[in-house]
């Protein structure tokens, strides 16, 4: 994503620092060469000279694992240090870290484990893992008196869980919302730009490498939620399981919603939403499309960029923004979290920010989703005939939902067609009570369309 | 900032974490209890109770010091600890982090260096001091072996220094572009919305408290300059001193100005500039107003938001946005250095982040503003008579100067009117030049309006 040649830095100005010269060599092993793997490579090769001479901190990658041989070739590094087996690192006492970015949740977990169990730190970027099996993987940490570091994991290189861990100790996080996957915010935004169909604009991301030839995971949610359970479990210093996050995906915008919302002032993005009322509550963590307002900062947040946006009460509003994927962004994160270890490793501190509390015995309360109270654009689609703006309304004041606006555009008559609707803040179950109750009608056609809208 | 009653938590969940347990108290001394000490003893009074159990750091803040004795009765905290007497802190060997806020350069430091001298750790929001006297100050503290955190200095809550030292240190950061200072930035808010001068709304911004009785650091640069001091110096690896970052203020800005920006598409706003060309290169540091375009991200920060923009070779484009000031969001990041630093002190490791590279004889480079590369906003006010178009361009011509824009408004005839330029990308010395020529002509009636433009 960035231009050929942006990396293109001659070495920092180098300066001996006295007090730091005596601290011995810090040898690395780095499984999973791709694209990640790649930039982090990439990295050390134009670094590696300052973080020794600068920083006081002697890294060396020691060792670089993929089955995938061919790749070494092209790796700025001597092809001795390369290899295709994971043992190699793993049975090395000199590597003190390892970074894992083979992905998934099987090999990579006993890799991670039998790492761990062998007293070295980890550096991943694995939030399936993080976010499906945390608890045994920093437990595992714990007990060997080693840490895992994690910063890739969320947001590519805007510094998310440095911040959360870290710079906002001292508040209580109340909300988060957050654009987390580029693919979607792409599609989402093309789809605004151009006004094209899901299916044309995914076809388009997938021939310009912003969309996995299969991209289920990002699509419907799967990825977002990974990061949400990453940020709630670190908001809220309990462990919020992958599976208890509700998630929906894009696959279902219409053009159709993209246009009614544009009407309404709003635009479709799909949202991550972390927030509690008060400490000990139940936590609502979702990912869904919603309708931000376009005075709303995160509505401007288009293409491939992520951004976290967060009300503390100490901090106020923040807001983070920048590339969340890609090569370079990721490995800097990557790199940031190698050079946190090594500042560790070299004073003695494994544990110096604990992360005893995610575990399975300290479960997060999570919030239902038929609990949790929002606005919502609802798109019924009808018959043309008289009487249905009076049925449905009527069923919506039956249940207490208050109209804010409505859309019904002209027409041809003795068709089917759409009535918007957009809501006052009210509990979601009154909402599906509501749809379901006006669903058994016989002038509505298609299943309604529901979004919620975050102001 | 926040609505009162924002902090209206309760305790946080409790966990006692076995590895943490055996960990000794950590004596803290404040000196300064105004706003932001305020908001300290506050989030302190709130989150003592989590830093002990959760964290595993028993944080204790053991002596206030003020000289405005008046204040001790408003504090949540027991009269027995507040005292007027700096010395009772320094004299206290319990006392292993010390958190000043007191500002300026007089008092502060010589406080701060004997802080320093009796091995105790500091924690300052002073960003005077540290732009004017660091050298000096991480000197002293590199000898006694402890270390000087000062995330409150820059951008209140946003972690820009963690940002920046730590998240980043695998980037090669070629350029910051940052809206640092509040006071200027609610100021040219209103003078925009609003249509109103200068004198106006800074009246306005000290009745409602956005603006100091005497505004002169904040309206001339001079605050925004501090703070470029020490980014530019924590980017680059040098130590940039406050006297050599160019500074312009925003008294001069006039609602023409503003007026004119708006119609060739731009905002104006007091902007900070930090970049070089390549390693070693000659270091821009400047604030000035500047010419956003309005789809620029920069140009959507508002009111007394704080924004910090940068590009990094490896993470690509990066945003921090939040309030950059003000009780709570400057303590919630001096809360986080604390916790920081107490994590240091738990592990045993004062020099975890380096600062020794901030020193006198590790310069930075500084590129004089004559050998910048800008776009410019230029307003000649001029004698309304045939030839004047021609004579300006025939010498922006003669000096290399492409014109981007013209705006000559219809105007009644026989008077001094303004005509405004933008032009295309130029060193800063042929336009300095070029205006000093077109001053010498008789047309000219009033001092120039110069304004960099920033895209």
């Amino acid at each position: 994503m960035l231009p050929a040649g942006a990396l293109g830095r001659g070495c920092k100005n180098t300066r001996n620092i006295s007090m730091h010269q005596k601290r011995s060599t810090i040898n690395i092993g780095l499984i999973g060469a791709g694209v990640i793997g790649g930039g982090v490579i990439k990295l050390f090769d134009l670094q590696g000279q300052f973080f020794s001479e600068k920083q006081g901190l002697p890294l060396v990658l020691k060792r670089i694992v993929d089955t995938r041989t061919e790749r070494f070739a092209e790796l700025p590094v001597g092809k001795a240090i390369c290899t295709a087996h994971a043992e190699d690192i793993l049975s090395d006492p000199e590597i003190q870290i390892v970074i894992e970015l083979v992905g998934g949740t099987t090999f990579a977990r006993t890799f991670i484990l039998s790492a761990l169990a062998k007293k070295k730190h980890v550096v991943t970027a694995n939030k399936a893992l993080l976010a499906e099996r945390g608890p045994e993987i920093f437990g595992a940490a714990e007990k060997a008196g080693v840490s895992v570091y994690f910063e890739a994991a969320v947001g590519g290189g805007m510094p998310v869980i440095k911040t959360i861990r870290e710079a906002l100790v001292g508040n209580d996080v109340r909300c988060v919302k957050t654009i987390i996957n580029g693919t979607c915010n792409y599609i989402l935004t093309q789809m605004t730009e151009k006004e094209l169909p899901f299916a044309k604009v995914l076809a388009m991301a997938q021939k310009r490498g912003y969309a996995e030839a299969d991209p289920t995971l990002d699509v419907e949610g799967g990825d977002a939620g990974h990061k949400v359970a990453i940020m709630a479990s670190l908001l809220y210093d309990g462990y919020m399981p992958y599976d208890k996050v509700s998630r929906e995906g894009i696959t279902n915008i219409t053009p159709e919603d993209i246009s009614f919302a544009r009407d309404l002032g709003y635009k479709i993005k799909l949202l991550g939403v972390i927030q509690r009322d008060s400490d000990g509550a139940p936590v609502e963590a979702r990912v869904h499309p919603a309708l931000l307002h376009n005075s709303h900062i995160l509505a401007s947040v288009s293409d491939v960029y992520n951004a976290v946006w967060l009300s503390g009460d100490a901090v106020g509003d923040m807001l983070l923004y920048g590339r969340g994927a890609g090569e370079l962004p990721t490995a800097s994160a990557v790199i940031g979290d190698v050079v946190d270890v090594a500042r560790n490793i070299a004073a003695g501190t494994p544990d110096r920010v604990p992360m005893s509390f995610y575990s399975e015995d300290n479960m997060l309360p999570v919030k239902p989703l038929d609990d949790i109270m929002s606005r919502y654009y609802l798109r019924f689609t009808v018959l043309d005939r008289p009487g249905v703006l009076a049925s449905i309304s009527s069923v919506f004041a039956k249940y207490g939902i208050s109209i804010a606006a409505v859309i019904q555009r002209e027409h041809l008559s003795g068709q089917t067609l759409p009535v918007v609707f957009s809501t006052r803040e009210v509990q979601e179950k009154q909402v599906r009570e509501a749809i379901s109750e006006i669903e058994k009608m016989d002038f509505i056609k298609n299943a309604t369309q529901l979004i919620r809208i975050e102001d």
